[in-house]
């Protein structure tokens, strides 16, 4: 049984976390830090979970967290806040899963460019595993540190990963059409996901600033050996919770549907939580879920992948407890189906 | 050629206003204020009405609305800032209809009662006319000041007015069951409108508690000639407009659908704006439009009437041009249709 | 491990019933029957489930599901097929679980009333016992047919029977106005049910007829004993899952709300999925749970209930599997956490 | 005055037709027809115009059509009804504005490739003119016949016409993805849009098959004066209108985002429907409305335009009338403001 601290509890992904590591034969939440000032029980932050958990929030202090045992922290903090918060676990022998986008990106200077400041833990930026468990499922074993991955680059990723691996496809003219659920944007109301303002709407938004970027570019230069650039265009859709990403390549050579369907197949044939399917993937059936689903396409000589998830559980707290799962040698799939 | 002005334009009673009155062959909006620091064009506060008005917004100040010729102000501020920013207008000539529950309530310490704080201007309470045109319509073409009625209160009170004005139900036995979306909530950003905190999801809130109560029971005893007090239980639905009311009472002597529905044909059969219908209403069916539908049902020796309308246009905006008309002699369904 | 049969399984029930006993420690799935012409995939009519489970389809047919060693059978058919088949199962020694209609009813004669049709199985009927396990809990483990509750009742019934029981309430002053997501309509394209034309909207349907209402009162009836008789008013949401029912009934003698709320309470202390809460309830708090969450309110001399669901778990499938447990000698809680 | 008939009026474009058409000073309904067994009235097919109408839908009988005085027909039937039905009105002098596809294609063997039947009216295919007011204004005035467009196509046509045009970008570099409303998919209840099925989902659909593609092809070939081929990707949104279309392109030159703002400004400085923002557009703001609102983005290199509209008025029914005002010589605003 491991000891486990969620860190800034308020928030969708914390919930989620919650509701997944309640069901983990292996796993006990022992602590849930936040930053308000008065200490609400956790099921009146989220009151889904009331009659399921005693906690109460508590400050976040690493010390009193190691009296606790906490052996494995979830961090659920926003950028910025991790980088600040986390060393001070992790030199304290605490393993660190990290949903933040603080230890994504290797080049601290990468990070400066896309969050607009500096990185200010390069020691353990060093020691970070991104925690895409298809891509670097063996550095996750023994990692002090996971970066927890983005949710809109899972999709993207694992979308082009055969693609870009196999080099099908000219690096040069990858295009990601991207449309999340309102979820992805937090629990914090603003006017852009107030009701009213985006239900029955469809809109762009961060069209070529989207901080996801330097993330999908990063894994898949690592998988072609050379630096990629892509085009990513998120877009906001009227519902709870889904990603659904319309991945457009060039093929270098002649290629047909069912060559790729099968290289898909062979790729991910390890790989429980990404299915690919025939049919045209729908978010609907992954919702819940830690499944990626996806299938390709080709189209007068383009490829077109159609690739799927919940952006909360695979997209964030699924995959994240995949990644803790690996990380002490449980079964990779625990608590996740 | 009426000259208007819009009070409070930020929000979605304005935007509405703004789109029926952009039709209006006889009304000329020439002033739209705004308590923001900048004054930001019209259009970029409502992108929907690019390309339709120039206006900017500008701070509220009497002088400069009179000195534009402003006739008519329509307020959409919220209670509190229209008692205190009205007067300065009607004493300067300027007819109003104020949108906010300000002159709602006849009687102000009822007003002081639910909304927490004293009323300060009296004297225009005195002369405000609620502005129900279906019960007190022939107040309307004289009023200095039109207290606009709330969108709750016209599905309840419409949908009770035969059977009350009739006698036809015991007056204690009253329920109001009323189910609204989300853009009744306003344009502020709150954790209860975030998209994901009530999208897929119904709630009561206000129980017992809500405002619109006493401007409920004020036109009832008005209709029944004594004290009418009401159970109103709203619910937050998860659609951008409408609302839905279902109200029970208990028939004081026997009664048939067919007679009530005859009774209510009756009733309305001068009003172009409530449709007694033989089909269970939708509220999809008013979306858009000035119409408030509603049909009667016996069940098992009790009443129920169902009303609904869209909260925006008919609970707000709609029903405020439908005094304008009744005010400045137009035909009452002028830019509603 | 007890060998399951699903029947009907290509429907909300059947698919959510799959989910919750994917993760049943003691159940394994061998059959699921189907009436269409080809025996698909079951992950092929539910692409939720793909990779989760490899069963076809296969006609029904008890002799080749005894064979398999089926021992429970969970029954998805309309009502009216489940009387015609079920009895071939029951005969042969198979318990099941009908979430059909069909045995719910005690009294054939209100059986034929409400559904138009004479009951033809009059044999097993007299043995069905009503699958709500905080009323009729103690029938459960040894009843060879369970009729589980409908979607609707179960939030009527356990709203109100703290009321009923303790006879706090008049019993001829009960209305229940109901809220509910579309899924409960079924998975059979209709005009009512196509996307634009049940969203964006809220209508009543079934009022005064609605098949639920003679089961809330056989429940109640029981609860109270002498016969109960409610309004009961079912609305349709744009929303997938969801039951929010509220409750109106006249007390009997003074009542405050902390007095209710400890009674409801101590009446659910036993009663692991029933929640007695002190905020007003919303339906996504329950949504994917086998929770009912309820509050009591008194306004104005009246008492009000406020209960809801999630309308495919704790009013469908989650309680199958509830009364499956208790069938079984298993913790009631069993996959349902 | 001009009197109109619309054929095929039970759909989502003939009550949106009707709504624009109400409003219209110069146009008289006097007939609707349909192909249901029953005549209707209207007001029943589309609740939301009770009150309105009072036309009972009738067979469609070309006399009687001429009869009444019909001089123009609006035609909502599907592909393949109208080619068969048209032509008897066409021969007795009735001008038609056909919304359907079956007159879009210039090129009988494409319209087989795609409609999987042969076109059977060749003779009036000939003098069809392609509706789009912006691309084809000249040529409408005095044409017998419109093809009225597809709602994607004009997201797709107007999005890339002054990119085209004016040779700005590779013509074999074009993506479209298109993401649309449930009502763009009619008014026939289907799995695919059975609200449980497709609300909080997204999916693609008709991936490298869609029919529009062959008409957003024919007229940029048009404004190309070469053969144009493009990927056109539409998707499935949890949204009764809208259509939002992201379109990819790699420029032939280099070019800034001011630049192509400005060409694009230049490009609809005539077209009172087409709004050039800066902003980036959301569907909302055109609901309801003959708007088409689009921007453009330069991002890495490669020319980005986000267009979107309503498909139900400026997709179908709002350029109908728009060419209807065309036609008839009147303001081509007339009733869309």
């Amino acid at each position: 049984m491991i000891k486990i601290a969620i860190l800034g509890g308020s928030g969708y992904t914390a919930v989620e976390l919650l509701k997944i590591l309640l069901r983990h034969p292996e796993a006990e939440v022992v602590a849930v830090t936040s930053r308000q000032e008065e200490t609400p029980l956790v099921a009146d932050l989220h009151p889904v979970l009331t009659g399921r958990i005693d906690l109460r929030c508590e400050p976040f202090d690493p010390d009193r967290l190691v009296k606790k045992g906490v052996q494995c922290a979830f961090g659920c903090l926003p950028h910025g806040a991790s980088m600040s918060l986390l060393p001070r676990l992790l030199d304290r022998g605490v393993r660190v899963i990290d949903l933040s986008a603080d230890y994504r990106l290797r080049d601290p200077n990468v990070y400066a460019q896309w969050y607009g400041e500096s990185h200010e833990d390069l020691a353990h930026l060093a020691q970070a595993v991104y925690g895409l468990p298809e891509v670097y499922g063996d550095e996750i074993p023994t990692a002090p540190l996971i970066a927890n991955p983005g949710c809109y680059p899972q999709t993207a990723i694992l979308g082009l990963a055969p693609l870009v691996a196999g080099r099908f496809i000219d690096l040069r003219s990858i295009i990601i059409d991207a449309k999340s659920g309102v979820s992805g944007a937090g629990r914090t109301p603003k006017l852009t996901t107030h009701f009213p303002e985006c239900n029955e709407s469809v809109s762009a938004y961060g069209v070529g600033q989207h901080r996801h970027t330097p993330e999908i570019e990063q894994v898949l230069s690592d998988l072609a050996g050379e630096p990629v650039e892509v085009i990513f265009t998120p877009h906001l859709i009227p519902m709870d919770r889904g990603i659904f990403s319309t991945l457009y390549a060039t093929p270098l050579r002649s290629v047909t549907q069912a060559d790729l369907l099968a290289v898909y197949r062979d790729y991910y044939a390890g790989a429980p939580f990404v299915r690919v399917v025939d049919r045209l993937p729908a978010t609907k059936d992954t919702t819940g879920t830690n499944f990626l689903d996806l299938t390709v396409r080709v189209v007068r000589g383009r490829v077109l992948v159609l690739a799927c998830e919940d952006n909360l559980v695979r997209g964030a707290s699924g995959v994240a407890v995949q990644n803790f799962n690996r990380m002490y040698g449980f079964d990779e799939r625990t608590a996740l189906l």
